[in-house]
């Protein structure tokens, strides 16, 4: 816990206090960026976080994961909450967290990395801000184990983060302006779990090669709006191939986004969600929904944008 | 040969017309981009092509390789040459070929491509430019078999490159104002081949993606003059850590780069040049040669810049 060294507070936060904070999905790889690039889009969770006079933890929850979520300690953005308050000398505070999901759970948009930095940003909020984002970044991360959802979710537009030894280096980009987004959220979840593990531990050098020159160029097409070098530069050999068997009819997925104009597809974070970069006005994501339907699975389709801000306090 | 197509032409190339062409050095890969990154560096090659009356070839070479190299239809250059007048339809054409090297041999600073991409464009110029920059770029690809050093050769600057299938596709920045390069080549040489026999076909998920991560913090330190990101974007575990057997006491050259306030260094290449991109007034080129003395390795040292033109006619 990089943040114990901390000296403990005696003074009360403000008590009644309430934060509202409002977090963005967001999409990791990005086709050859695996665990390294992530990008916010503007689907929001909000995270109501109030002090509370006991030291008991209330905890709501509404819309995506209204049934599923738990409401103790184990709730994700109370965890963060708690560390966080803790980490500020705060330990001993209780708090109501009221969480209004947009975000579908397990489906690969970032709801577990949207879940812990909304609930440190919020308390970072409440205990007047003792923490910088680098600092907010380390402790998402050392709860989320990888860098790439919290770090979009955190600062916003499309990020690059590496972990070098324990810190988190990142560079943020803003993508030009008029490239689509879809996504399609089929009906089913895989766990972060079941994705990684489908994963070999060893990979052909060629592969390796094989991503390192599309992210270069992904980067370069994003900043620049070089919109046609997508075409080339979303293609993985790194985790797509693998995952496929996670997703019925992947391939032909990937096909039709590219039939119906997008410039290209792939498995957002984990999956299931594809999404594709399209121009303005493709249909990429009926195309796609088509594919699922075929398969028997029901798919929402989302037309998002990147989030620029990040998380913000409102 | 994808050029063939070309109808062959009866009429003559400009008797006597010559053409005078600088090529710049190159080194590939910096650090993390392994086969994909090249830059062009302001140490030239100059090809002076001449048109002559019979179909014989007479080929000078001044400077390096003046001992070495070969003066037939084997010397890669008038290969380059011939290889374009045929594909412009003038393969019963004689030349004579003047090669003024500055850039050493096998040492990892893309003179085999400034060789090829030298032949080619003093050629297309004599041919009256019947082939675009693309073309060239393909055609230097097919005799070199990878793109990264005839990329940086031919376009200048930093280049991302890649092969799609059969063609190549190229993304070119230019880096900041302000950085020092500094170039240690060390008085053996490296046979690509010997430094390809080394590698693995496998290398760890875990690598790949390290690189990942920083070729992509690479590009953008580059471009936005973001001197201290190199600090973590340098770093590779794909070929470097295999090539060190290759080159005497590499890690020591390495750590001495940083001691001396460079921001890294890597293998320029297959080696066993070393390239170390520093702040201006860095002295790491003493720091790295003292290493390599200590190993009884004579080195020489250059300070260079970017060459931001690439190949150019005078």
């Amino acid at each position: 816990m990089i943040f114990s060294n901390k000296t403990k507070k005696t003074g009360d936060l403000k008590m009644g206090k309430q934060v509202i904070v409002k977090v963005p999905a967001s999409t990791a790889n990005l086709g050859p960026g695996f665990d390294v690039l992530g990008m916010a889009l503007n689907l929001y969770n909000t995270v109501v976080l109030e002090e509370m006079e006991s030291d008991c933890q209330i905890i709501e929850v509404k819309g995506e994961g209204e049934s599923l979520l738990p409401r103790d300690s184990s709730n994700l953005a109370a965890r963060a909450v708690s560390s966080l308050l803790y980490s500020a000398g705060y330990s001993d505070h209780g708090f109501k967290l009221c969480l209004e999901n947009q975000i579908p759970l397990a489906s690969g948009l970032g709801s577990s990395a949207a879940a812990i930095v909304g609930g440190l940003v919020a308390a970072n909020a409440l205990a007047e801000s003792p923490f910088s984002d680098q600092d907010i970044l380390q402790m998402a991360v050392e709860i989320e184990g990888h860098p790439d959802n919290v770090a979009a979710a955190l600062l916003g537009g499309v990020v690059v983060v590496i972990k070098d030894e324990e810190s988190c280096i990142y560079s943020r980009l803003i993508p030009r302006e008029g490239l689509g987004i879809t996504a399609v959220i089929p009906d089913f979840s895989i766990s972060t779990a079941e994705a990684r593990s489908v994963l070999p531990e060893y990979v052909p050098l060629q592969d390796a090669v094989y991503n390192l020159g599309r992210i270069a160029l992904l980067v370069t097409a994003l900043r620049e709006g070089d919109w046609d070098l997508l075409r080339v530069a979303l293609h993985d050999r790194l985790h797509q191939p693998y995952r496929c068997q996670l997703v019925p009819g992947l391939a032909d997925v990937f096909a039709a986004a590219l039939e119906s104009g997008a410039y290209g597809a792939f498995l957002s974070g984990a999956g299931p969600t594809v999404v594709a970069l399209t121009p303005p006005d493709c249909d990429a994501g009926r195309a796609i929904a088509d594919v699922f339907q075929s398969k028997n699975i029901t798919a929402r389709v989302l037309q998002l944008e990147p989030c620029l801000t990040g998380s913000y306090i409102l």
